[in-house]
């Protein structure tokens, strides 16, 4: 049975940090994605990590992105994603792996995705998101078993993903079965009122809106979710749960004043919604 | 006989959005224009229709534009104006094209001002303006009979396209008469009390003032007619209408703070001025 | 004698703009400097120009500033400034030229200083500025005798302009002398309280303060003339006196809040003070 | 003993700027760092420099950077760091050089750290940061004798360059006699609680908190550091010491409002922090 997903999940995932604690401590990140084209949704999943607490960015991408990333986010660390030695090197360096924004799915994405499926090991959170769920699908490609798995598709991807059929997503059992024959620790569909399935359960969101309804959303969700679960360790689950609640939480909150929420400022919004949480507002 | 423009115009289109939807049902906005001088045009109507609610935005412009764009606006995508195959494909999945703004007049250009006034189809809406139009006067290309087609000229280039110089443009059914031989559907003749003809009649906007007679206006206004066209799809002519209207009133706005309103504050300002509108601020 | 530049310049040039008037009617403002060091200084300069309410703005640069100008002021169209033809198209077009914020003084700089002088004409006003006022003493060129000119040095560049010693340049019919047979028509000579000289009499700056003492303070000071001059026709001379008059304003108010005020802030903050002034706020 | 490090300091250090005072007096500060993968570091020094009233700020870094450098922080101008003879006049000219964020390790990185030790002089001003303490460790090279030098260790650097194990760290004689062996002017030594070693003794910061574990914290002090000693000239130990207090004075204010503090917002906010210390608020 799908349970709602209560504001009750941020209390419990966003706490104070402790005093004695330093940036490794929140994760190190590490954003794959970002073709010639579609630059932009990894630039906003970095924007969103960064906001959102991630202790260190890296952002793996095609070259021509890099002055954009560092105009809009200093913060984050440029990787030329066609150099497969830095990379290797910042995937064993990463607590989490983001892979998918904007990367599309031409041969070279094809073989990247094979790469970092291959490449992340059982201490690391990986989250596939985007392209990267086309490739997967498309491939037949299978996701690492001993790595903790989160991925966030919309319905269709989830179809192409599953083979279950978008009229038949409602049914919550089978998306179960499929999540877990497909070695995914939580699966975010995402969807009017999104769900997300996991050993813990399957919750449903009951906040956030049609304001969401622009380009650029789920890559801002990606990147939340992968400083969530970078810097809240003790449950990596309660974690997705609380980023995706989070999301749309300050959408709801920024719909108030704009008819259409931009993804870029959700993703500016984070840390003063998770101070409002952390009750030091 | 003219009429005036009211703001229920704006009650009228910007209404709520249904709560099942996705950004696929707000339209799949192209944006074609920006050389390698005139780069900001595209830039400040790329911003104005993220801001406005364009479900997904493209833009297709110089190589040379992609950093600026990613910089400003992540949540719109990129393609090289020159791959004909990516523009091609680009143009057939779009809802709505916006063709002009800062695309200069080169031999490149016209070439692709003929190219897409030719690919065109019945089902999508083509906004043609700035430099686009002074292409298709000088050149004598047609606009297309099947395609919802909106044009956008200040007065000279109203006086290029329809042979009428600029003192007669007074007359409203010299004005009409050439905006249906052209197979245009909405003329948006821009002056200092905009006039817009189409089949609805002849409304005219008493708003705005001397404050955007600033270089960009024209562009922004263009991004802003392109993502209410894809996604108020009721009635295309009250939408055009609206999004002039609502360009006019957000800088009026601004006026009270500033003296000369720049055209991407306005692009800006958009979403919160459609909030104030829809009432759900 | 020097007399008292007061806030009444303000008013008297600072004017509600006419309902039936359009971009062409506040100036083509054109813009020439930016090497591949000193881009920033340039990009200040349109910053300003924009938002202190020029018609249009052309920035005529070295081409590795293009990507910087159009993610901070997509308003400005931008020049190549190796390419001749284009640059001799839009020098023609302009009303007002600002030659030398960041342009460096090499063998390049030089000719493009030479190229300037010697093209402009008799109906444009000519702003000259910062390495360009280096080149001019240097090699001894001359103001053009029919362009109204207007410069802006420091002391140490009014020395090496006029011959004048820093310690003798408190004697002001000395350099009201060296203005008048170098051609200039305002001569802004900038230091603690910066007078101008005109045929109109030598007036002093008596507001700003030493939180303006930071790197590009003058290239926006420089972008706010060419906006002035380019817009308030009535009387150059008071336009210059206007914009040097706003722009420490700008600086005096915003030091309440900040211990140094950025030239950029200062150009973002201008259209907002020209609103006070002229009494629609 | 460690004595505690107070707000006094800041009345003492950032004092009114005398009326008769130019942007020479406050300061060139040349800031050399960021390579093709960590640019966003200098970026962040340099936006602090800036806000923190640097007269002056010249950053020397790849070529990659320079576009996203003057999009985010005009003011500064630019030099290829691999033109050794731009680079050697920039530092000649210099008051204050910080070298090393983002400068990597590789060969160029080492020698160019080599070159600078070798190139500054008793009157200037040095502060070793980040990659640039990783090398002068890794290639036993030593602080120059004649220059006041400042270097800013994490724990895991300092023990690099002293040999002092970090369990051994809090003995604070020990980092006292290897300050000064290495000829180290002031030590900050970053930790949970900073220690400032120098002359004047040892002062340990009381403020800030886990808000500030976040990647580019130590790049935006750094610019900070540069921008304070190069303007507040008559004590540069108590100089050194009120940045840091600044700094995370700063961050504490806006952690009342945001969860995480990024870097780029305690830079944008400095100017406003020093105009509340200053009184003129």
């Amino acid at each position: 049975m799908v349970q709602k997903l209560t504001e009750n999940i941020l209390k419990e995932v966003i706490v104070r940090r402790p005093d004695e604690s330093q940036k490794g401590d929140f994760g190190h990140v590490l954003l794959i994605g970002g073709n010639n084209q579609l630059g932009g949704a990894i630039l906003m999943a970095a924007q969103a990590a960064v906001s959102s607490g991630a202790g260190l960015t890296t952002v793996a991408t095609d070259v021509v992105n890099r002055t954009a990333l560092h105009s809009r986010t200093p913060e984050a660390m440029f990787i030329d994603w066609t150099d497969q030695s830095q990379l290797d090197a910042a995937i064993h360096k990463s607590d989490v792996v983001l892979l998918g924004p904007g990367m599309g799915t031409n041969q070279f994405a094809v073989a990247l995705v094979e790469h970092v499926l291959d490449l992340v090991n059982q201490e690391q959170i990986l989250i596939v998101d985007g392209s990267a769920l086309t490739i997967v699908a498309k491939e037949n490609l299978v996701f690492p078993r001993d790595t903790f798995t989160v991925v966030t598709p919309h319905q269709m991807e989830w179809e192409r993903l599953s083979k279950i059929k978008i009229g038949y997503q409602h049914e919550v059992q089978m998306n179960e079965v499929q999540r877990q024959i497909l070695n995914i620790d939580v699966l975010v569909l995402k969807q009017h009122h999104t769900v997300i399935y996991s050993s813990a359960g399957q919750y449903q969101l009951e906040i956030g809106g049609a304001y969401q309804a622009t380009g650029g959303m789920g890559d801002t969700l990606g990147g939340i979710v992968a400083a969530f679960v970078g810097q809240f360790k003790r449950n990596p689950i309660n974690s997705v749960m609380a980023a995706v609640y989070a999301h749309s939480a300050v959408a709801e909150q920024m719909a108030q004043y704009s008819y259409v929420v931009k993804p870029s400022f959700i993703a500016d919004g984070m840390g003063n919604f998770m101070a409002q949480v952390q009750s030091n507002i």
